[in-house]
């Protein structure tokens, strides 16, 4: 879609590019961020509970950046603390009249048998497809958290990676992202690498405009860390940070697993960008090198369910693992496994560079769908033992499941699914 | 050994811990580093040809860090220019009666058969054993490089990263760090990682203190970049940056090896910490996610040799490769390859963990020799088709060669080795 279909919220210096996450470990936090292009201030949230007239400020810390010949605006993120579980706030940002008003509910306390719903959505971008896709997500009032698998905005498919079009994702997504929280995974179009032009660090725009609450899980980079939110506990990977052995990541990711208290939140969840198992020949193996690193301790950990994105289209698998490879043995086929994830790959959220339609012949037997076509997923977690995954193309009604699965917890409930 | 053998240069602000290596791509430059304890300046490299009385003076960048509890020296990088090749210059640094004088020759100007012999030494430490590896090396004119596979102090394996540590090694070995070129590579003994106390930089003590020219690859990281020197085109990756696809190591080493002209230089050689090859059960595997990154690379451009350190042992392989694997088809055993390169595992220089003396077994086809003793190697390029590589154990005499192979070069004589 064009710039101009993303224009900026009237009055001066009004707060833009709205957007919440969870600010803590347990879900008592909110970051809430905002861009103010004019001015610096104000730079502070005003916030009330629904049914209360008492105000609460909370002062943002103010962020901006340059990237070749661009400058940002003020970029403002502010964590409001102490909230109180399963509880609606409203909250107000600029001043005059271009003050804005929205609200949020706080996710429940987190316990084994809280359900919550999740939506699921990857490679968004700002086209045609990606508007449906995310009215069809914003037209299903069930959703209330979004696990984004990474690719935003697309800049970087701009000349010199147009920072203006982070600014036209933001407003884009405004309407879902300013009112329920959005889980962030970095994807590649988050690293804006572009040496030719002088920008040499990975993840300057994203890691200003997204800010993630990594601290609270003793991560040492906002491109990985976790949260528990409800049932769920989910830990959030970087494809594109370095997992060798001894490396931050590799040394977070080791102490991180055996923290999972599954008595509390029986849903482990993985949100990573690039597939480790995929049968689109776009990308095919690309996730092969992290795989290695970590498959094992996904299978050894029980985890329940691997988000990743990437892929302009849908798959599932069924549950298969591919640890037994020891070099000399030569064994390396994927085989079923009942202590192995389904890996699902949701990257058809509209992106920019059109559906990956070509697959890999024949279908391997890791994978349980396929499909090239745009649309985003649904997670509904309904006690310890039982959640219930759902898959909606953007050529049927909102309504419609084109794919779903019955998932049994792998802690709680390792039984063989059947779809 | 103990700190105390390692004493300061005598004089006040001595300038200490001197190191040279290649300042640019071609040669032509050399990178002086050294350390003033008490003062910053002067901060000057003075050099002369040997056989000329005119001076030129070359200013240095100045870097300090913190570390936990520990303030580093002030540490001086000066880039001295324009050499001529082949050439012995003399440069002194400090002043009053702690000046120091110290010489180094360039190399000479690149071409395809430009004989060149190279040391290679890993995981050097600052034990007794690692003493005697060091002494070993230098005993022998012949070495007019180091091609230094990584783990340098050791420093992270005493309380609180004791940084005094960097120090003392940069002590111990200045008498062949001051005098000839020392290539380096970044090991896991290099991260410094350490968030318990606070430190959460990757290699913050090494970069400061270990300046390589990354710029002149269009490098946008230390931790990897190429250099040429005489017949040979080396190219230092790091085992625990990013390698992902697209991330910065990947997107570089990809535009890389197709600009290597073996017409140039013929010798095609890849350093690296983590080895890809490796039988000994130790770190068994850690090299796994990398190689599957980048093996069919080495493969395609015909790569010559292989150096990592890591493994506290010693191995050379037969020219196998692994790259048939497509997930589905299940063929991942490593097969002979006369287009693999030769991967050495020269993790034997002293370190402070002890020896690497438990094997896979059997001995695995794709391992030619294998053996855990201390050591160091030599590499004697002999022009475009031939090298002779020699291994050398502490418990020998240094002349003593205990395993050895003529490599065929795989660009003008891709021929069967035999050792």
């Amino acid at each position: 879609m064009p710039l101009a279909a993303f224009p900026p919220p009237p009055g001066f210096n009004a707060p833009e590019q709205v957007h919440i996450t969870q600010g803590d470990h347990d879900g008592r936090s909110v970051i809430v961020s905002w861009v103010t292009p004019d001015e610096k201030y104000p730079n502070v949230v005003t916030h009330w509970e629904a049914n209360s007239k008492r105000k609460h400020k909370t002062h943002s810390i103010i962020k901006t950046y340059r990237y070749f010949n661009y400058s940002s605006g003020y970029i403002h993120h502010a964590t409001i603390k102490r909230l109180k579980y399963d509880t609606k706030y409203f909250y107000q940002l600029g001043s005059g009249n271009a003050t804005r008003r929205f609200h949020f509910t706080t996710p429940p306390k987190v316990g084994p048998d809280v359900p919550y719903i999740f939506g699921i959505i990857g490679d968004l971008g700002q086209t045609y497809d990606s508007n449906q896709t995310f009215e069809h997500y914003v037209s299903n009032p069930k959703g209330q958290a979004v696990l984004f698998v990474g690719d935003l905005s697309y800049a970087d498919d701009h000349p010199q990676h147009d920072n203006r079009r982070w600014d036209s994702w933001g407003r884009f997504v405004e309407k879902s992202t300013a009112y329920q929280a959005w889980i962030w995974v970095p994807g590649n179009h988050e690293l804006d690498y572009a040496p030719e032009i002088g920008e040499n660090v990975p993840f300057k725009p994203y890691t200003h405009r997204y800010h993630v609450p990594y601290r609270a899980s003793q991560s040492t980079s906002p491109l990985w860390y976790s949260i528990k939110r409800a049932s769920a506990y989910i830990i959030v990977l970087s494809s594109y940070s370095a997992y060798g052995k001894y490396t931050p990541q590799y040394a977070w990711l080791e102490k991180e697993l055996p923290k999972v208290n599954r008595a509390e939140t029986p849903w482990l969840i993985v949100l990573l960008h690039s597939p480790w198992y995929n049968s689109n020949s776009y990308h095919y193996m690309e996730g092969e090198s992290m795989r290695v690193a970590f498959e094992s301790w996904f299978v050894q950990h029980k985890v329940d369910l691997v988000v990743a994105g990437h892929v302009h289209s849908y798959e599932r698998t069924n549950r298969f693992s591919n640890v037994q490879y020891n070099i000399t043995n030569g064994i390396s086929t994927p085989v079923k496994d009942p202590s192995a994830p389904v890996y699902l790959t949701i990257g058809d959220g509209g992106n920019i560079e059109g559906l990956a339609d070509r697959y890999t012949e024949p279908q391997p037997s890791y994978s349980a769908y396929r499909e090239a076509s745009f649309g985003h997923a649904m997670l509904e977690i309904k006690n310890r033992t039982h959640a219930h995954f759902t898959w909606h193309r953007n050529h049927d009604n909102e309504a419609v499941v084109a794919d779903s699965q019955w998932l049994f917890n792998r802690y709680w409930y390792p039984e063989e699914e059947h779809c």
